[in-house]
Parts: C-alpha cells; sequence; structure tokens
C-alpha cells in the first residue's frame, strides 16, 4: 500500500511514472497512493489545449514548455491521443517530440492512448494531474487530439481552456461553430503565416464578440502564433497567466477546482456502483435469462436493465 | 403513452422526428415508446461513418444516399457533430446539405449536437437508429464529425464502420494510427483527385495488409471517391454491400447486432442505477458533508464516492 505516493510527493520521477502505470493498470493500489497524495493537490495550474489534427498542436506545445521554463516554471505534460492505442509515454510521436525537454527535470511528459484506463481517457487525464499536481509541477498542460467529446470532457479537467485553429480548416461554417467558441478561454491560430489566417481570426473575434457577455466576463483573446518559428508564444503565455489571474481574482479559480472534483467524484459514484451491480448479479439466473433473452431479442435494453435493477435494493443508510 | 411509437412502425416521419425529439428531451415516454417500437427493429443495416473535419463526409453521405436510393433502398441518415450546440435537424449546416433529398421520403435525416441527451451522443445515434430502423428505413447512415471517442463508440453503433481520409492530412505518423486501423472495415481516400492520395492508399494498404489476419478474416477495401464529382461512389456501395454478405455469410451480423443491445443494456443500467442512488441519496445528510468535504479539499473524490456508497445496500434478490 502507498508505494510510490510519498516519494511521488517528493518529486521523485521514477514514482510519479509508476504510479501513473498503476493507474492506467487499474490496480486498486493506485487509487490508495492518490488517496494519500490528494491532501498536496490544488496546486497546479491546469491548461488543457484542443484542436484539429494538423493544427500543430505538438510544436505549440514545446513551445509553450519552453517560455514557462524560461519563466522558472516546471510543467507536466499529458499527451492524449484517443486514436492511439499506445499508453505510458510509448506512442511513437513521443520519442519524436519533446525532444528539447528531454534531459530537463523540470518537465515531465506522459502520452496517453486508448489502451488500459478502463475508466476512460477523461478520467486517465484526471488522474495523472493529480500524480503531476502533489509531485509540484507549476502547470499542467493537457493536450488533446481531435474535435469532439474531448473538447468538451477537457473543460471539466482544465482551468483554462485553449482551443486551436489554424488557417484553411473547413468553409466558415465549420469555424464558427458555436460549440468551440463557448469552451475556449484563450484561441489560438496557428500557422498565421498561411494565407487565410487573418480570417480566421476576423471570425474568431466577431463570433466572440457575439457572445454573452458583461462588463465583468472574460473577453477570450485570439493569438496568433507559429509555433514552428516560436512566434506569438510569449503573447500566449501572458494570455494565460491573464486568464490565470482573473480566475483568482473573481473567486472562480477555486469553483473551478472544486466542479473538477466533484465531476469526478459523480463519475467515481458511477463505476463503483455499476462495479457493486455486476459483481452482485455475477453468475446468477437473472442475468443469464435476461442475456439470453436480448440475445433473441424477445426483450428490449430498456426492459432488461429495469428488470436487473428490479432485482437489487437502494435502501440509504 | 406510446403516442408516436405506432404511428412511426407504420413510416410516418413526423411521428418519427417527434419521438426522436422526446427522446432528446429525456422524457420517460420517449423509452415506453422505444419499447413498443423495439420487436420491430433488427432489419435496418447499419453503416458508421467517421473521420477528421474537412473530409468531404456531408457530400460523401449525400451522394451514398443517392446511390442507395438509386438501389431502390430507402435511407436514414443520423448526422452527429459533438461540437454543435443543435440538434433535431436544427444545425445550420443541415439547411445547408442534403438539398437534393429534402422532397425524397425514402430519406430522412436528423442531426445531433450536444444540446439535450442527457445520456450523450453515443445513446442519442442507439435511439435514433432504432427509431428509423422501426420506421422502415433499410439502411441507416451514422456519421460523425471528428476523431477520437467517436470513432471508437461509433463501431458500438454499426455493422459496418467506414472510415475517412484525405490526402495532405498530417505526417503519415498521423495516418497510421492503429487505432483508425483496427476499426475500418472499409475505407475511403476522399479528394482522391488531390496530390498525395495515392500515398495514403499505399500506406493504408501497406498497413492493413500488416494487420493480424488469416484467410477467413475481411479485408477491408480501400476506396478513392471524389465525393464531390459523384466519383467511386458505386463502387463504395458496392463495397459496404459487400461487407454486409461477409457478415451475413459468417453469422456475424447476428452477433453484431447482439453485443450492439448488451453494449447498450449495460449503459441503461449504470445510468438507472446512478439515477436511483442520486434520488435516494438527495437532500440526505451524508451528501451534504461530503460535498462540503470536497469544497474545503478535505475529502478526496475516491473516499467520498466510497463513502457515499458505503450508505447503500446492494442485496441481489
Amino acid at each position: 500500500m502507498s508505494q510510490y505516493a510519498e516519494k511521488a510527493i517528493k518529486g521523485d520521477i521514477l514514482s510519479g511514472a509508476r504510479l501513473i502505470r498503476l493507474l492506467e493498470d487499474g490496480d486498486p493500489a493506485g487509487i490508495e497512493d492518490l488517496k494519500v497524495l490528494y491532501p498536496h493537490t490544488g496546486n497546479a495550474y491546469l491548461i488543457g489545449l484542443t484542436g484539429p489534427p494538423g493544427a500543430g498542436k505538438s510544436t505549440l506545445v514545446d513551445q509553450i514548455v519552453a517560455e514557462f521554463r524560461s519563466r522558472e516554471k516546471t510543467v507536466g505534460v499529458i499527451a492524449i491521443d484517443p486514436s492511439s492505442p499506445f499508453s505510458g509515454g510509448a506512442i511513437l510521436g513521443d520519442r519524436v517530440r519533446m525532444r528539447q525537454h528531454a534531459t530537463d527535470k523540470g518537465v515531465f511528459v506522459r502520452s496517453m492512448g486508448t489502451r488500459g484506463h478502463l475508466g476512460g481517457l477523461s478520467r486517465a487525464a484526471y488522474e495523472t494531474s493529480l500524480v503531476m499536481d502533489a509531485m509540484g509541477y507549476d502547470v499542467v498542460l493537457v493536450e488533446t487530439v481531435g474535435v469532439g467529446q474531448d473538447e468538451v470532457s477537457i473543460v471539466d479537467l482544465a482551468h483554462t481552456t485553449v482551443v486551436v485553429s489554424l488557417p484553411g480548416m473547413g468553409d466558415g461554417i465549420q469555424a464558427m461553430k458555436a460549440g468551440i467558441l463557448e469552451i475556449g478561454d484563450v484561441f489560438i491560430v496557428n500557422k498565421a503565416d498561411k494565407p487565410g489566417a487573418e480570417e480566421v481570426v476576423q471570425n474568431l473575434e466577431i463570433m466572440l464578440e457575439m457572445r454573452d457577455h458583461d462588463e465583468k466576463s472574460w473577453r477570450p483573446p485570439v493569438i496568433k502564433t507559429v509555433a514552428v518559428e516560436n512566434q506569438g508564444i510569449t503573447e500566449l503565455v501572458d494570455a494565460f497567466m491573464g486568464h490565470r489571474q482573473y480566475l483568482v481574482d473573481g473567486g472562480l479559480l477555486e469553483k473551478r477546482r472544486y466542479s473538477r472534483e466533484l465531476h469526478f467524484a459523480q463519475e467515481l459514484v458511477k463505476e463503483i456502483a455499476y462495479r457493486k451491480i455486476s459483481d452482485a448479479v455475477a453468475g446468477s439466473e437473472t442475468l443469464r435469462e435476461l442475456v439470453a433473452a436480448l440475445k433473441n431479442r424477445s426483450i428490449d435494453p430498456y426492459t432488461a436493465a429495469e428488470k436487473l435493477l428490479r432485482g437489487l435494493n437502494f435502501d440509504p443508510l
């Protein structure tokens, strides 16, 4: 019990990495370690960065890390790629990228794909962020490839949500997706030296202006970057820190932290409850009958689920 | 009770649309309707189509629908866009697209975004596919924008999973993502008249050849299309039908249907159980204490979830 927590809290990278692996494997010992770690969390500044494939997110993250390092902040990076079957830093791209930070002890990178993590990638990122937070990293940067559900779940995870766009994507309608606008605290138009960059910036600015807002609400900045040439990165990190200050001043950082914990507590309740139910009905006659009925379509899934749960008592103490 | 089911089974479009809306709103009456519908389902051929933004999926779907119509098949289309807050056919893109099928009663299109559907988009698509299936559509085509979790969940939903690629995406590493390769039954390289198309095809062919397979297993075809010029669509729909026949011949269609029902039955068990638990603890002293403790970080989410569930009895009958 608690093999790695004590050392990870002191910043030991090997213990941190092993604990993350333990959590990936769904080892209950990992959860015990997390409980030990937990009181040492709540200090890291969590940034979530999302955007479509090909937007240059990896290079951006590299440069953002370098900028934070030059400001003497340590950084944990969680790179989530749901389309990759690899995890735990074994992803192919991982060896290619982040090379400039390979020997820097102030930078800790973990990649995760679809393998492992029974609780899903969102849960995996949450747990890894807790470990990095407890290890003492000042900033934890979560990068997700893709558009879709990921963007929404990154909001549950981060204090500041960053949306990356690039010139020439889609047909205008695509760029103006209200869903993306709603979640972003900072917008990046990367590859800003390419044709059409100014148009994307203008579109974003117009849509952000139309968003519901009052004097007190945060107006997300739109920052142009050319990550491969390290252009715009200082302004970008300034924008992150500006948003963080806004959250602190309004007492919102506390609120975001709390809703983050509440969200994952709810997820855990669902998961633990389902496991208890599964254990309770495993091998039972009821389950056998329901599965057979589903198989020959003589029962619908709704009635099947209700029947299964009718056999269970929920009595609050 | 069962306001719309009877009429929807007879193919009434208005009733089908209203039932789908009811389900989106989480109205329990919708579930009762689904139970009535269910015995009339199991006939539609379900195709899931996924790929990155900008791959031309909307145009592809348009042309696929036209091709199925020319083969005298009726088609239901479910367009999922998790980044859009709109749903129920109100999405902006919906008015722009599918114009050629607007007056065709053999085509029924529903769009869904993040709004509504408490059970998530995967559940929403499942329920909508049940309604379309019962309405008698021969083919139900589910289109998801995005790469990520969606691709994985579309596999739970469809009999045939189609992955769309396009030339010039990413850097080669991206094209070879094993996760994408594993899920595809048919691969499309759209915009095949653009430079680099042949390279993408070759990459896919090589990777598919390296995939675990034996003589009996399905070898996914890679089909080149230029959707805007209706090129390759006949071959594509032939490939769909070929895969369907393969599933039928091997008794696999039955299996895929069953695992689809089982998957959603499990999801429903989780959801109903969580609702029961929430109802049971609502307003209780235990819940108030745990929420307060989470707020001031004096308890971790894991311990909180365990404590909450310790107050509940799970006794299988």
